[in-house]
């Protein structure tokens, strides 16, 4: 059914922040490390259908070209051998969106204070609002699956475990959003956002992407993302950020994860807009105070070298 | 405590479509038939939380003059004889919003695809979440409490029974919000959105109100609107819509019912902001397909007359 693929050595990708992990021999992504993703199929229906997400919407004409550049690009269904050994399995064939980063610093956020949606079981329905109920979905409309920042002063990656992740409140949530830009987030009690005009803002920052998928939003009937999440990274290598600017970091928004979409049906997804909206919120926040301390002369990176 | 009032009689309002009502000696909003809505307080803490929304909200400074013409007017709080022959109750003493409007056509449509909110009691939230599945409220991101619309073929108004609007699926709810600007909304099953561009369209319509709301709830965090309506009306007498136009209909928007509001400790009403996101697109479906129907000789108003 599906062409079988067996001429490339794969392997867990070092940069994922969220979901199943192909490490420790379970089943999970893996990469060619080439620019490719395998997203093994989950088991029921989910891998079916995030197979039919990415088929449908790449070839979707409806949704305009520069919103199809905040998905990854679709390339095929493969069967490769499974990362946790049970034998070949199909996978999504996608793009890896961080193959070319020296040093990604990257968050994985599901969007929507619900993470269910209507005619599911009762039992994925209890489940999904114990969580929306025990995280930050509820309250913020959004919560963080996990993420990695690169510590320039201790010159390693720092990435929290996903139990903490997982039980931070608004006032932590918002923190980890402060550090993500940081040139301090593992050290120091107080980020310094060092980065946060170069990656959040500009004409070409993260606010700019995700304002664009916004004004989508309000609009397109045709899908409503469920669980889904976006990610967002940045280059956050030394050598390409002494040169400063918005180009050097290259901050890219992804929309991922669509196992859980269901047909839009001529509704809007208001659940998802209405999380990508407070998600923006937050980062506006960040970059009003950051431009504030920007004008008092807090420490900028590259200050002092 | 609150100043006794006694010199005028109260009596049931006119044109209430949603929520407790006066009449057949139950406790109810009352008015003075002079612009002035009383609304009793609820039992539990619900009247005083109320209450206490409009007097915060009526010397919030914080939210801008344009965006107070989005709620009725605050007066006080005034102790009179409750409906229901109870004795004396404090009412919150609002604007009547319809007084000067001879033949109003009004909805009353509750936003947000979730009406309870964090720390209610489980009892709350499973009565809600009842409410939300059963109804559009989860699908569409609001429901409709209830609409009455004067049919001028019928010269009579018709507003339909409180479990039949509450049973409306998607399809059923965008279709009330067809008939609630059509000249033929009892008899027809096409309605013929006669009144869409005047009433919906123009730049005093219930979309421009609409979208202004929406820019302000993209940032504001002051208040979660929890279980809150959006109340629109217009003037439906057929000597003013024979004059034409969108200042003769005098369509307005207004934010209603603050029992369950909460404060926004730095969030979005990301709950309330996607509801009526998925409100605008309904609207702006309806104003594109009745410019499609007029540039093609459909029926309008007036003709014929």
């Amino acid at each position: 059914m599906y062409p079988v693929f067996c001429s490339k050595k794969l392997k867990a990708p070092e940069h994922q922040v969220a979901g199943h992990s192909a490490k420790e021999g379970r089943l999970g992504p893996l990469v060619d490390g080439e620019g490719r993703f395998f997203k093994p199929f989950q088991h029921d229906f989910r891998g079916e259908n995030e197979a039919r997400f990415y088929k449908f919407f790449s070839s979707n004409k409806k949704a305009p070209d520069h919103i199809h550049g905040y998905f990854p690009a679709y390339h095929d269904i493969q069967v490769v051998e499974a990362s946790n050994g049970s034998g070949k399995l199909p996978h999504v064939v996608l793009e890896d969106v961080v193959s070319d980063y020296l040093r990604p610093t990257i968050m994985d956020t599901k969007i929507g204070s619900r993470t269910w949606y209507p005619d599911v079981s009762e039992r994925y329905f209890n489940k999904c609002m114990r969580k929306d109920r025990r995280t930050t979905s509820v309250p913020l409309g959004f919560r963080i699956s996990g993420f990695k920042i690169f510590d320039h002063q201790e010159s390693s990656y720092w990435m929290p475990d996903k139990k903490v992740v997982h039980g931070y409140n608004v006032d932590e949530a918002r923190l980890a959003f402060r550090k993500f830009v940081s040139s301090n987030s593992l050290a120091d009690s107080i980020p310094d956002c060092a980065f946060a005009s170069d990656v959040y803002g500009g004409s070409n920052g993260i606010l700019a992407q995700l304002l664009e998928l916004k004004a989508w939003f309000e609009t397109q009937t045709l899908y409503h993302l469920n669980s889904s999440s976006v990610l967002m990274f940045y280059e956050n290598d030394e050598s390409v950020l002494m040169k400063g600017g918005d180009d050097a970091v290259r901050a890219q928004v992804k929309l991922i994860d669509f196992a859980h979409f269901v047909d839009g049906n001529g509704v809007i997804d208001h659940n998802f807009l209405g999380g990508l909206c407070s998600f923006i919120k937050l980062i506006q926040d960040i970059l009003e105070s950051s431009d504030k301390s920007d004008e008092t002369g807090t420490y900028r990176f590259g200050n002092g070298h």
